[in-house]
């Protein structure tokens, strides 16, 4: 079913921000795919402001237009696609009651047959979508980042935003030969997340490798290992380089550029992206809107797969 | 009617970023206000900007909440206000159609029975505003604002923000004897304006006589000048000094501070208040959204007046 | 015992950021005041960075110098003053373990004998420092602030930076009476904040009536609520208008200016300040450094004073 | 005849900003290149502020100097070039009056046998500009942008930023076949402008073909297409990744570095530029003048590339 | 002889950027009174960027028009005012060398019998200006600044900005009982400069001392002290509040407003002012232009008083 | 012998900002490696700042953390490294004794046995390190920069910040044949330090010439010109893009990505480190510490080198 894409006519400055302008709803029974937002940073373990994240990739997607230039078609013809709203957060000042009712939230998504796409928020929230998303079957991974989020805890806490995806795998919600890390770089102050992710069968790829291996060549890395397998890609928005993404929590310089971004996303088309989300966007840290900028291109980007795994699922 | 604030009770920087978090709607037959966003900026003489206005008050206006420190009461419990979106426009690289579309609009509201609050784009917005407002019978005007606005034209426009008041006095609108134009000042190219407001019989408060008259003195100038008139109340961010409000196309330094600006609307209670804007906050030259929040906060006030006025209506 | 304060001569953009420059020792033995960071921010409601409150404010406090110039004494002529670093995290993402680690290092403190001087973090770091400093017997409270922070809790919260002085005063820490609540402005969503301050017996100037009671009416009553009572002094950097702090988390127009500000802090020489703290400054949201100027110079002040109160002591 | 750049050999705080610190002048009877500045940005469809534009790029460009470092010779010592200041608008709210002022003022220059390179101001002016350029012969077109601007119109406009080229092309103004436009990227919401400059001939290289192509494979595009043709330079700021160019109205991820450009633009010796303009800097927008800077940037490097053509032509 | 103001009447961000949009001339021989900017910052003991004030300054004083509002008079209609440039300067590492440069510059203007009126740099600038203004006879010094800059030296010079009104007091160019400091505050690491000011005659009005004098009793106290002695007014941007003035070197938390600097200027009409300078605006420290918009106001205020100046001289 | 690195596992934004964390002590004798502070920007040709250098990259290295991604060991592990603190200067207005005050504090750290990586401070602060670092012998010197930094003198004085590889090749200290200048560009008023640098038999590595050699061709060079004699590193943040290093007083567009300088860097691993310097990083001009978080990971890295090189020696 189509999405009404009217509001996106009008002039880009006028408007309720949604994201990309799409209709608002909260009730999402009719569709293929929502639009999230999880203010949430209660995981940072340095500059925290991703719980502003959701308002201003809102506020910039406006900026985002229906038709992709590389496949010259609308994500919005195909699909019905909404903004639903932030999920509704009533202990933010505890980690572990937030993550179940985020669980929660997603949980009725999935039920629902609908695909989320999320705007966080610090990375720790990619652990309760993952419960609900992987809740009937591990999936595969894509994570774009510049930091292994394989961490045990820091400061006590088992849920902050570098262990996300060790929380996910203990709980087998994905498979670590079938998860691809990408874009790994900066100091360490002890090497336990690079071993985790090592022993777990997840593949590193470091930043210092990239030159060698090309855009081309971590695409068919991600094609390779993951198949037609369901797959969540999540995208912390500082695996770009911090002059592309200025406005993160922990910035680490030598990341991606945008271009390289879209060029990886893009040749992920016609994988079974069944949720992804783009994290880590702090606006406080911004300027001139760059990493929200960023943060929303990604976003349409990877609505753009999802409407098309969405297309290829119905053949 | 009272209103929904159930949204106001959210973390602030989550959810859809309406007026204050009151509901938004696009059916206003119901409502007593109207809170409307007009995103026009096409008749600036020097910096442009204001067009972002609407969407960056709506968003730091998060941070207002229902109870008025003053009052201790809220204007939600005794009126149904709403969000109503931006006035759409069609045409905004032309100013003349641009107004009859402004007019359009808020002659729907009013003939609906609903008072506007707006937020603008620059000043020019205020003269098709009142040409809806005004339609019946002339208002009193009490204009807040470093700048007269009553010249005739700049460039060869006529609808520039420098004229909306002569012109709105053209037509008869605003009443010269009933408008006050407070907080005058900074250096001018022609007397013109000065010299069509005083020739018009509305009272000039220059900043540089508000030190002798004192606060408490504009307000008793306003109140006896205006009675129980209708009265429309134009805030033009500019009246108060450049460091309260950097985020403007025209600052001129030695303007009032927020203080002053609360205590001087306080200062209006009880009068009929039919209409309002806030206008000429220009979100490209703030900084730290400090203009945008007194933007914000300033609406709140008056909303809160305009729902005293309407109160005092009932009786 | 004087302070040793040669590296204050050096050119104010060299050397090491103690607080003042002053010497910096995790010895506090021989201390008669120790200026303390607590860089947590865990208890925000809206927008976090307090957390970087600490580092900014001594990178700024490189601004001042020794000798007032309203006394022309310098506080480190008679006291032994030294800046004793952060106090240690190990569980920053648990408020309630954080607090009571804040209190523990300040019974350190205060069981030597040292008074301390905060640089926050939030206003949430208050009431473990009470319960160090008050552990004896209660105090009295001179509180500048734009919100009162008796509120009960948010999202869950007891602990969060709207409630420290709910939690002190339910805890007796602080006497209701002998409670001063100065600069409170702003809409509220619920009246219990308010409400509760008047209950317990505490004095809210409320910032509208700040200019009939003015600034030495203010000094006035503090002077007369709190007598030779020992007293703590807490300075939330919000108490000053947005625009001399616009780096802070909860913003209110309508606010004190520093003139102001450092008039009310020299009226209070000669009180028994025996702790003090300014909070709330947050950095990311500041520009020009304007708010950590603000902020390190009422620290400063605050400096003189409790040498002033020390030397009283002494006699 | 070479120019005076005694100005030139100052400190670069000091002076009055003309373009590169080249002579002033009014007169320019006697020039061979004449540095101008359109400070108009009404056809801009989202964020305005190009008008500022020009005294930005002015202000910036003293970091320019005589000697290309590629070629070492200096474009002043065989060219006299001056900055011949804005051009004069009456009708700044008009924009087809605007339109035919600009027109008439180059006509002015070109009929002197001055050629002109420009700072604007919004793309909407490079189609008067050509009104004037190709008055009597269409030229060819080289054409570094995000946007193909071939839109039809838009708000009712037909003279708006993303228009100049279709008005341009159907008034016979530029060659279809002799047109390239690089860099095309980013969403649209109608495929009107792609398929217009398709239809018309155009070469359009996407970006997304640009890693394939590089940037030898563009000029020799460049080269082959336009061979020595007279050709018009129209260099859109937004062609550059919004990393180097965030100071611009319509901003789109994944663009050219500058690295790249000063490459593109080294490779064009040679070709006969008989005007040039660079557009749509938006200083309110800007951080760290990074956007003035690429432009001024830019603006010396196509100065050095018309000089050259110049004493190309002499031969 | 009245001025050429054709260019104030173009749009605001056209042409080129001289004082006010003055005419630009080198040959200053017919003027009345010449604008100058000294782009100058070696004397700076702390944060640098001075040198860029003057560029700034007349960048944004293209907000300047014509009439004051207090008076309805313009001073270009009876006073020759030109913008002639900035010193130049040929050993700007060398602070004597430098000093003697300027002195040397406007002696030639001050024998022309043109009265000048600068815009600085640092306040070290103003020394050397006093060595050409006071050269025949020692003039008053009406001195707005934060510091007394009668400090002896620093790092081993003379000559930074700290200490310009001592060596001018040593030198005979100012009287010391015929000197105000107004606005004196900030803590000081010695007491020198506060006690060679006090006892060399000079009036200081610290700034805790404003409150209970009042501006009109500042401005009594200037007109009984310098009666009609020639008089040199320097005005140090620091001495408004660092929220007026954050673009300096050397803040001073609780300054003067611009209201209260504007009322100071007004206050001075009539003395026979025949210098000024506005100093220490240091744009890399600004934000939103705030500073720079302040220091031109502060000099056209200061402009016209020396019109009034020169028309009383006439008589 | 190792370093304490404890301070390393706490909050980044707790504790005080020394470089990377490290111990601070100013008894330098037991150390393998000094970090030191030069806070002098008195050689600047155009924008000032970089005295704020070191402290807003110590404060900035804090994100820095102990083990190198690349080689999975940490530099602390083999070496004693350890803060120093600042050069302290006495007499910063005076370029000359300043220079000789820097040539003695670093003349000691040498006699001592240890090696410095100095952030500065402009690059005129390279000269008197070299006149310690080189006084036994000639050194060889990788040099990356925008700028040669040979030419001879500018405004009189020849310590200014383009002239150091000039002073310490007519002084000897560095050998002409075993210089390499690399990622120079941008326009030049003179040729002087092209010419002179070519003379003196340096390999200048222009940045038009990086695309055909390549990293990895450039790594190759500088390993075969230097071999394993002593090499000094100067990296000027310039030589990054301004883009990556927005914060420097002489930006010129086109240069290298931090990537582009991690895998240079890198390429050094082995060579004989016996100093270095990371330098002209200007906070004032910087946005989102987007320049001060390259310069601290470039000094993380070489010290990476150093550590390496030191390694290497002891075999």
């Amino acid at each position: 079913m189509p999405t009404d894409t009217k509001a996106m006519m009008d002039p880009r400055f006028t408007g309720m921000p949604t994201f990309m302008r799409a209709p608002y709803t909260t009730d999402y029974k009719a569709l293929d795919i929502a639009m999230v937002g999880v203010a949430y940073d209660g995981g940072v373990s340095n500059r925290p402001g991703a719980r502003h994240g959701p308002r201003e990739i809102r506020n910039v997607s406006s900026m985002m237009r229906t038709l992709n230039p590389t496949t010259r078609t609308s994500p919005y013809d195909t699909c019905n696609i909404a903004d639903v709203g932030d999920v509704p957060l009533t202990a933010m000042y505890d980690h572990a009651k937030t993550t179940d009712e985020i669980a929660a939230f997603y949980t009725k998504l999935v039920d629902a047959g609908v695909r989320p796409l999320t705007a966080g928020g610090d990375h720790s929230i990619s652990y309760p979508i993952l419960r609900a998303v992987a809740a009937k079957e591990p999936v595969a991974l894509i994570h774009f980042d510049a930091h292994c989020d394989t961490w045990d805890e820091f400061q006590g806490s088992k849920f902050m935003h570098g262990a996300p995806f060790r929380r996910a795998h203990e709980d087998g919600l994905i498979m670590g030969e079938k998860t691809l890390q990408i874009g790994i770089r900066g100091s360490q102050i002890i090497p336990d997340g690079w071993d985790y992710s090592e022993a777990a069968g997840m593949k590193i790829i470091f930043m210092h490798q990239v030159e060698d291996i090309g855009i081309d060549g971590i695409v068919d890395m991600c094609r390779q290992t993951v198949g037609d397998m369901p797959v969540y890609l999540t995208f912390d928005i500082d695996g770009l380089d911090p002059v592309y993404a200025p406005g993160t929590g922990t910035p680490e310089v030598g990341g991606f550029t945008t271009r390289e971004a879209l060029s990886f996303l893009r040749g992920l088309r016609g994988l079974n992206i069944i949720g992804a989300d783009v994290v880590e966007v702090a606006p406080p840290f911004d300027s001139s809107n760059i990493t929200s900028l960023a943060g929303a291109t990604m976003m349409y980007e990877i609505l753009c797969l999802m409407t098309e795994a969405l297309k290829g699922q119905e053949k």
